[in-house]
């Protein structure tokens, strides 16, 4: 195979996560060994960049920024939610010829695997030589295939932290706020949502209910279950999926906003927590609080994965590593290796399996109530968030005795 | 002086914060120093326990467990917001006695210094020997005369973390959420708010926007400052206080819960952020987005300040200090010594002085504009975060030459 000589372009797409810039520090920093890449361009905005002819000269950076990159959060380029229309991929194609770009590389979830397979489709019809692979990053974790998906496992990480600190406080003041419901990300499934079980060391720590949009939500047995633990502990601490839907597969709240849906037609959610609330207040007459993170959960470094980080860069480096090498068309894999040790590996797995493709809770990780997660999960989850959680101290309940 | 000889006891009360167990391990450690400290209690649920008799013996413990106390967060020994009944007092009276209570702390803001003194006045009414130490502790900050409250410096730093991580978070998606609202806790003062403006490093950072409840928020303004920053930069990152008020000292928006008010009568806030975003969708005809981290802000120890820590844990040392030598009725107070260098030592405020009372942000600290904070509120807080932010890395704008 005599190798393919022209530019690289990379864009980020969809919300910022805490590691996607590792990506782009791999993809970069891995660019640099190959001569065939004559120069690297970042698309301003994801796609937009490409049709706006809106680059960042990434070969010009001080190799300082590029490192750091490794551990800052967001999207460095700049990302979007832009849904290209037919006549913008025929000045796609243009773009493409004009900057002589041989090679692209867009990070995203599953939209925007489906606008890198669009592009390496015009190119193709053109007879234009291009090498479009796919970086997968969604902190929703729920791209089709691969094991998991690069932004994950730091905003498990976070949201482990965030509710075994919320279950504390609540243990501590339970006694005046009855209740604390947690409301996560989580567009239309429950990953994210269910990470934040990996916050229990102990039986009677928080989360003690776990509600997924996998599982349609119903009101009585909602109340029954927090009865059911306060009247247990004296407290409770929930965690709900933003995206919750009812047997109708209707979302449990509206959003309260006047503007509210997406360039993909993607409703934002809000509120399920205060309707929760509103419900357990009228319901059991107990006082419940809630917190909303927001995409505060979906950013931070401080709370990121080690496993996710390196992951994020090794995805990065390895999308140059297989388009070099000739391939075109993939998005690259995360393959968890089989032993004890949690090990993944990459391979490629083709943009039309994962374009559009949602991979929803699966029956084995919920349990048969409905009401939280099972041991697989947690299985499955641990490794990603890169190590246990800092270490607490708890006093031990030695009486007084006179 | 001769000595007092007797049993100690500590409770911990209201929210609780990433530092407040320093303050009890001070507490503990410092205690078990001086002889004339026959035994160590912890009141289960603060003056709850006391009132129930209900201790845990803090002299028993694993010293390594008093040490990791420095590192837990959240309240230890369970808290309250209790307010005590005349009669109760009378019981109260009554334990201190059986079990030979010469020593009485309690860790809190306003409500429990008035607690501590009314503890200390039923004692002396009848001729027990007491000493009574309030120790400073409160995320609202919002104690008068003290430079600052214990558990502030802590929250501090991670609203300016999380408010720094969703501004870059929105300068990457602005272009799709155009504002971000984050809304922090604050029940009657913009303290906790104001410390976002510490995520600033450079000018067109977020936050672009504070919002506190000292000065009356005004609908048009509002509208016209967002307007302004948005049409700068294509989004704009803003601030707000839960407890903002309308001229007339209405809060913005009511609470949709149905049981919203504590024992002390303070209403349970929620829903500003909410209101705002409908107020900038319908008023500008943008899409905004709010976070609402709730409780998880004031109980994170990711986050916590190494000089809030330190300080926390010198308070509760210096209240068995103070007591010991013969001091009661007095808060530990922190005292900003003049000088470069940032430097608190402690003295002694009356508990009179301190309780029920509520210290608002100054003029001083507020622009004029009343839509973000001054320099001089920054050299005030800065050196309560502990040290600087993360370093994170930015890329150049660097054009692509063909």
């Amino acid at each position: 195979m005599s190798k393919l000589k022209g530019n690289l372009v990379i864009g980020q797409s969809g919300g910022p996560t805490a590691v996607i810039n590792s990506s782009l520090a791999g993809v970069i920093q891995e660019a640099m060994k190959h001569d065939e890449i004559t120069g690297m361009f970042g698309m301003v905005h994801g796609i937009m960049g490409m049709i706006n002819e809106d680059f960042i000269d990434l070969g010009k950076q001080d190799p300082a920024d590029i490192d750091g990159l490794r551990h800052t959060p967001s999207a460095a380029l700049s990302s979007c939610r832009y849904k290209v229309s037919p006549n913008e991929y025929e000045k796609i194609l243009e773009v493409l010829k004009k900057y002589n770009i041989r090679y692209f590389f867009y990070a995203g979830g599953n939209d925007s695997q489906d606008t890198a397979k669009k592009v390496s489709s015009i190119a193709k019809e053109n007879n234009y030589e291009l090498r479009a692979i796919g970086i997968p990053k969604t902190v929703d974790n729920d791209l089709p295939i691969i094991d998991h998906c690069p932004g994950y496992g730091s905003v498990a990480r976070w949201l482990a932290i965030a509710t075994r600190d919320a279950g504390l406080d609540t243990e501590a003041i339970g006694i005046v706020d009855n209740v604390k419901v947690i409301e996560t990300m989580g567009r239309n499934t429950g990953w994210i949502t269910a990470s934040t079980a990996l916050a229990k060391e102990h039986e009677n720590d928080a989360p003690h209910l776990i509600y997924l949009p996998e599982k349609p939500f119903e009101e009585e047995r909602f109340l029954a279950d927090v009865d059911r633990v306060y009247k247990k502990l004296g407290y409770a601490v929930i965690t709900v999926c933003e995206g919750l839907v009812d047997k109708n597969g209707e979302y449990i709240t509206a959003s309260s906003r006047a503007i509210d849906t997406d360039k993909f037609g993607h409703r934002q959610l809000g509120g399920v927590a205060i309707y929760l609330c509103d419900l357990i207040a009228n319901g059991l007459k107990i006082k419940a609080r809630w917190d909303k993170p927001g995409t505060i959960q979906r950013v931070s470094m401080v709370c990121a994965s080690n496993v996710d980080l390196e992951e994020a860069y090794m995805v990065g480096k390895m999308a140059v590593k297989y388009a070099v090498d000739g391939k075109t068309d993939y998005m690259v894999n995360l393959v968890r290796e089989s032993g004890k040790e949690y090990k993944c590996t990459t391979d490629l797995v083709e943009l039309e399996k994962v374009a559009l493709g949602t991979k929803k809770v699966p029956d084995e990780f919920i349990n048969a109530e409905g009401n939280y997660v099972t041991d697989a999960f947690i299985e499955y989850a641990k490794p990603l968030i890169g190590g246990d959680l800092p270490k607490y101290s708890r006093l031990k309940k030695i009486p007084v005795k006179l």
